[in-house]
C-alpha cells in the first residue's frame, strides 16, 4: 500500500530532485513517520491515559494540577529530558456545580444548560425574567439601549461544519461577546445557543468577556437541540417566554497553574530549538480528549519518534501549556518567562485527531527552499501545500513573540465543533488512525527542523 | 419520478391482478397515502407541537397530563369524534433531580449519571464504596451469593445497531435485570453502561426490576462514553475503584394517568373498529421526540388523511396510551376497561420516525388475500412483505388480549438506539422526509383496513 502512495506522491512532487533531497537529508526521520503511520501507540497512550486517569483538567484547579503531574510522569518515563512544571499565577473560574434552566411560561420544561467562562453567578435562587430573543450579534447590536433592562437575552446563530474550522469566526462571536453587548443594553442574564455544530444535548462551554465597565452578568451556553426549541417556542407563544436560569460559577481569586516541559536534547546546543506545543488543561466538562489531549500525545509522540531515529541536531522542546482555555495563561507565561531565548521554530496541535489536510508556514517567500522541502515530504501523506501564511496556534505566543517562524499542520475541522468544548469531547472521539496520520506528518515535519541546520525562518 | 417507481414496484408485484385490486377498492387512499409520502404535515405538527409546547412527559406526572390535554386539544382542533382522557391509576415512580457518580479514586472523575426506573434513592449523602466489574449479565449471574456483599456493581454489554432493533433483546437485560442480579448478590447499587449505540454522554434511562423478594438498590445508567472510561480505569487501576453514587429517586405512590383516544367514525358502527396506537409519555430526561411523539403524529395523520379520502366503513380509532414507558400502565389499563368490545386490528408506531421497510401480519395464513394485498399496496414505498408473524407493540395489549388481528410496519431501528430514554430524543432527531413515508405507509394500511367489509384475520 505504501509504495503505491509513495509512487503516486512522487508524481505529483514539484521536483523529483526535492524527494530525493528529503530521502537523502532525513531518512531515517521519514522512515520513523511511515513506521508512525502504521503503528505508532505513543500518542494514543498519552491521550488513553490522561482522559482515564485524570479527566476533566479545568485551569488553575488541582485537577489541572493532576493532569500536569501525569504528564510530568509520562514525559519521564518516555525518557525526556529537564522535564518541568513552570509555575505561573492566574486568576481562576470555576463552573461550580447548579447549572439549570427551565421555561417557566408558556411551555414549562426545563432545558439543558452549562455556564460560559467569565459568567457571573445567579445565586442560589436564580433569575427569572422574560426572555428576548436575537438571532445572532448583529441583531443584538441593533437593540437600542435600555432595551434589555431586566430582561434574559437569547442569542442565537447558525453555523455550518467546516473542513478548515473558519465559521468559529463567523458563529463564535455569539459566545465570545454577546453577553457583554446584552449587559450592556440592561440584560441581567444571556444565554446563548451553543457554538457549535452537533445536535446533542450537551452544551458547548468556552469563555465570554465583557467590555471594560459592564459588570458580568450570569451568562450560559444552552445545549443546541435546547436552543432550536426555545427558537421554536418564539415562534408558537403568543406572550412572552419567561425562564428561570440558575448558574453558580465562582471567581477563585489567584491560583497557581503551570506548563509542562521536556526536551529531547540535540547535538548541538548553541542552535535555538523546535518548539512543539499543545495545552494540557481541557474545560470541566469533558476529560480533554481532542481539546488537547490528542494533541499533546501527537507532538509528544513525534518528538521521540524523531529522537529514536538518531539524536537530532537541534534541540525538540515540548510545551504542554497550562490554563489555555481559560485566557492563554500558560502561553503568555511561557513567552515572557522566555522571551530571550530564541526559539527556531513554534507548531501548535489543538485542533481535534483528524486527519492534517494542509501545510502552511510563515517562511516560503523568506525559506522558499526549506519551505519546498517540507510541502514535498508530507506530500505523501495527503497533505497539501497551502496558499496561507501560519500564524500558529494559542501556546505559541513565543513564536508570535519573538517574531520567528511558525508552522501550521492543519487538522480537519469538520467534525471538530460538533465536539469542542462538550462534555462530549471523550477518547472515544478520537479515531486511532487519524490519530497516527498526525503523528506521521508531525515527525516528518519535526524531523526536517530538528535536524536543519540554517535558520528556519531564512532570515 | 412517482410514475417511474410504480412502474417498477408492479414489476415486483406478486401478481399484476393483486395491485389491480388494491387500486379499485381504495382509490381515494391510494392516492391519499401518495400524497402524504410529498406532502404531510399533520404528522411533523404533532410532533414539533407536543415536544415545544410540552416537552418531556414522565408517566403519572403532572408533565404527562400536560401532554395529554396538548393531546385532546389537538385531535379535536383536527376533527376527530369521541376524544376523551379515560384515566386510570397508576404507581408514579419520578426520578429526583440529584443524579452523580464520581470516581473517589485512584482516578478521581465525574462520570455522568441517570437513574433507572424504579430505582430506589442513595439519600443525600450517597453511596461511597468499590465498584465490581462484570461484562455482561451473564458474567454477574456467575457471581457467588454475598460476594457483592457492600459493593457497587458494574455491568456492560456490547450492542451493534440493528435494522430490526433485535439487539435490544441481546442487550436489554443489562438494564432490565442486571440491578435485581446484583442486589440479590449483595450488592449495595448498580450501574450500568447505558444500553444503547450511541457515544454521547447521554445516558439511557428506562426501566429495571427487583426479583419478589429483592429490596430495590439504587441503580444508575452510565453514558456510554462514561462506562468506556470506567472499563478503562478497570484495566488500568492496580487497586480497588471506590465510586460514590448519588440519586434520589421517589416513589410518589398512586397517581391518576390517562390514555387518550380519538375517532374517525365510520359508515358502519356495527363493525369493529381499527385501533392505531402509539404512547403519549415519555422519559423525563428527553422531550419524547421519537418515542413517541412521532408515532402519535403518524398514526394521527394516517387516520385523518383516510377519512380525508371519503369516509371509511369501520371506525378508526387512535389509542395515545399513557404510561407506556414504566410499565405499560395505560395499555394494560385500555384493555381491561375495552376488553368487552372487539377491535378488528391493532397496530402501534413506537419505534421512531425512520421509514418503514417491513410489513408483517399475524393473519399471513388465515387470511391470505388481505395480507396479500396490503403487501402489494406498500410495496411502492420500499416496504417489503416480511415473513414473521406480527406480535404488535405495547400499546396494543386488547390486540393481544382479544387475540385479535396485528399488523407490524417495522421501522429502520439502525439509529434508534443512539437515541432511545436519552435527552438526546428531541425533535431534530426526526426526518421530515422518513416521517413523511411513515404516514404514506400508514394512511395507504389503515386505508384498506378502515375499508374492509370481512374480518380482518380471516376467522
Amino acid at each position: 500500500m505504501r509504495t503505491l502512495v509513495l509512487a503516486l506522491a512522487a508524481a505529483s512532487l514539484p521536483t523529483l530532485a526535492a524527494a530525493q533531497t528529503v530521502a537523502s537529508e532525513t531518512p531515517a526521520a521519514a522512515a520513523s513517520a511511515d513506521a508512525a503511520l502504521e503503528s505508532d501507540t505513543l500518542a494514543w497512550d498519552f491521550v488513553e491515559g490522561i482522559t482515564t486517569e485524570v479527566g476533566p483538567r479545568q485551569a488553575g484547579t488541582e485537577a489541572e494540577k493532576r493532569g500536569r503531574d501525569w504528564a510530568v510522569a509520562w514525559l519521564k518515563a518516555n525518557g525526556f529530558a529537564n522535564v518541568a512544571d513552570e509555575p505561573f499565577e492566574m486568576e481562576t473560574w470555576v463552573p461550580g456545580e447548579l447549572h439549570r434552566a427551565e421555561i417557566v411560561s408558556p411551555f414549562p420544561q426545563p432545558l439543558v444548560v452549562q455556564p460560559l467562562g467569565g459568567s457571573a453567578s445567579t445565586g442560589p435562587e436564580g433569575i427569572t425574567a422574560e426572555v428576548v430573543e436575537f438571532a445572532n450579534v448583529a441583531a443584538l447590536e441593533a437593540a437600542p439601549a435600555g432595551s434589555l433592562n431586566g430582561k434574559i437575552a437569547y442569542i442565537g446563530h447558525a453555523m455550518t461544519p467546516t473542513q478548515d474550522g473558519s465559521q468559529y469566526g463567523f458563529a463564535g462571536p455569539t459566545r465570545w461577546v454577546g453577553a457583554g453587548i446584552a449587559a450592556s443594553k440592561g440584560a441581567v442574564a444571556t444565554v446563548i445557543k451553543s457554538v457549535g455544530t452537533d445536535r446533542h444535548r450537551n452544551p458547548h462551554a468556552g469563555g465570554t468577556s465583557f467590555p471594560e465597565g459592564v459588570a458580568a452578568t450570569p451568562a450560559g451556553a444552552l445545549s443546541i437541540p435546547d436552543a432550536l426549541n426555545l427558537e421554536r417556542m418564539f415562534d408558537r407563544a403568543e406572550g412572552p417566554i419567561t425562564m428561570k436560569l440558575t448558574l453558580e460559577p465562582r471567581e477563585l481569586g489567584t491560583t497557581t497553574s503551570g506548563n509542562v516541559v521536556g526536551e529531547i536534547v540535540g547535538r548541538d546546543p548553541s542552535l535555538p530549538p523546535v518548539l512543539v506545543a499543545c495545552h494540557i488543561d481541557s474545560w470541566w466538562n469533558g476529560t480533554g480528549a481532542i481539546d488537547d489531549g490528542a494533541g499533546c500525545g501527537i507532538v509528544a509522540a513525534a518528538a521521540k519518534h524523531v529522537a529514536a531515529a538518531g539524536q537530532p541536531l537541534r534541540t525538540i522542546r515540548v510545551l504542554m501549556a497550562g490554563a489555555e482555555e481559560t485566557g492563554l495563561w500558560g502561553s503568555r507565561a511561557y513567552s515572557a518567562a522566555h522571551i530571550d531565548e530564541p526559539i527556531a521554530v513554534g507548531l501548535e496541535s489543538d485542533f481535534g485527531a483528524d486527519r492534517i489536510w494542509q501545510f502552511e508556514s510563515n517562511f516560503r517567500e523568506s525559506n522558499p527552499d526549506l519551505h519546498a522541502r517540507i510541502a514535498a515530504a508530507v506530500a505523501r501523506f495527503g497533505v497539501s501545500n497551502g496558499t496561507g501564511v501560519a500564524t500558529g496556534g494559542a501556546d505559541i505566543n513565543i513564536a508570535r513573540d519573538q517574531k520567528t517562524a511558525i508552522i501550521d499542520l492543519q487538522q480537519d475541522g469538520t467534525r471538530y465543533f460538533d465536539l469542542h468544548h462538550t462534555p462530549d469531547d471523550t477518547l472515544d472521539k478520537v479515531d486511532p488512525v487519524q490519530l497516527r496520520q498526525n503523528v506521521a506528518v508531525w515527525t516528518q515535519v519535526v524531523g526536517i527542523l530538528a535536524n536543519e541546520p540554517g535558520p528556519i525562518k531564512g532570515e
